[in-house]
């Protein structure tokens, strides 16, 4: 299975210099418990893979223009301190969120994916947000947004799980299947969040 | 409507000892517009207090004994260090998980429920766990696991708010809005632990 079609900019899933995760395979282990995730998600997530494949960019326009971009402090994020539209780091970005889309459906949550969770969490924080389009805009991520977008991508995302002729019994199973994968994904951001003031919040 | 029918140990909200949120209510709108929870969202919360109202100790003994006391790394969170059972400990906690359900159906999401959230939230850190109820345990409960196990809350609440004859239709509303409550609560949970390293974490 091909992974990745075309060069991302910034998408260094499995690369060197990706580091090691502090969270282990093990804790990964436990975690899947918790969340409940078995692997008939495994299963029903490859099948939403293919149902996905072709409908991402439609996806990824649908969260960051039709939603995001409506909610200013959602919106700000991917914008520059005046609140002035940043395209190209939109479009970077953008590239790297259709990417995850797939990679949350199709690639084995292994350690390779385990690190690349952790180095998404990272730049949502202040310690690497920004960097790797070489932008200025806010300078981290609440977690609570991350927490909260999520709910949105799980209620939008059942259409489009739906769009190509399954059951609704395969829909619904590949939707449990997503939400269980997000609310895994949730907590392994949570992690350099809640080791230390990585992002300092005035809530 | 009466909000709580008895006296349960330790349950103080509303009460003078509980300081104020370090969120605002502003920050809860705004969390609000990020987890899109609509005024639909708190009619349907209230339809669903109606139909869990008698259901609470079926349910919270459902994720008690049935799931949790079957995951030792979460059991281990209401038993003592040699991970033997503190009955009256689970006891008392469970009549609050309890009391906890109706008031995510039932109360307004004011400046009261704000704090008692964040009361709730330190619970769960090294801030206050086990203080309320004067007992050794572990001495915090890891942000990841209160995250995952929202999705088994979220999972195994539907056939309990199907369980009063309402159509397909409403439950699947009823299920939305405690699926947006449950995420709205979760980002609010997060708030401490991403202060400051008081859940040291060793993933």
């Amino acid at each position: 299975m091909q992974q990745v079609k075309e060069s991302i900019p910034g998408y260094t899933f499995g690369a060197k210099e990706v580091p090691t995760s502090p969270v282990s395979l093990q804790a990964l282990a436990q975690l899947k418990i918790s969340v409940g995730f078995t692997q008939d998600d495994v299963r029903y997530l490859a099948l939403a893979g293919d149902v996905l494949a072709d409908q991402t960019k439609v996806i990824v326009a649908h969260w960051r223009s039709g939603i995001i971009a409506s909610i200013p402090h959602l919106a700000r994020h991917s914008r520059d301190p005046d609140a002035q539209a940043l395209p190209e780091y939109l479009a970077r970005s953008n590239r790297r969120f259709e990417q995850w889309i797939l990679d949350t459906c199709r690639r084995p949550y292994d350690q390779d994916w385990l690190n690349y969770q952790q180095e998404i969490a990272l730049r949502h924080t202040s310690v690497k947000k920004n960097q790797t389009d070489q932008v200025k805009s806010t300078l981290y991520i609440p977690l609570r947004d991350i927490i909260a977008f999520v709910t949105v991508m799980n209620d939008t995302i059942k259409p489009y799980l739906g769009a190509k002729g399954h059951t609704a019994d395969d829909v619904e199973k590949m939707h449990k299947a997503w939400r269980n994968s997000m609310q895994l994904q949730i907590a392994l951001f949570a992690k350099p969040y809640s080791d230390s003031k990585l992002a300092l919040d005035e809530w």
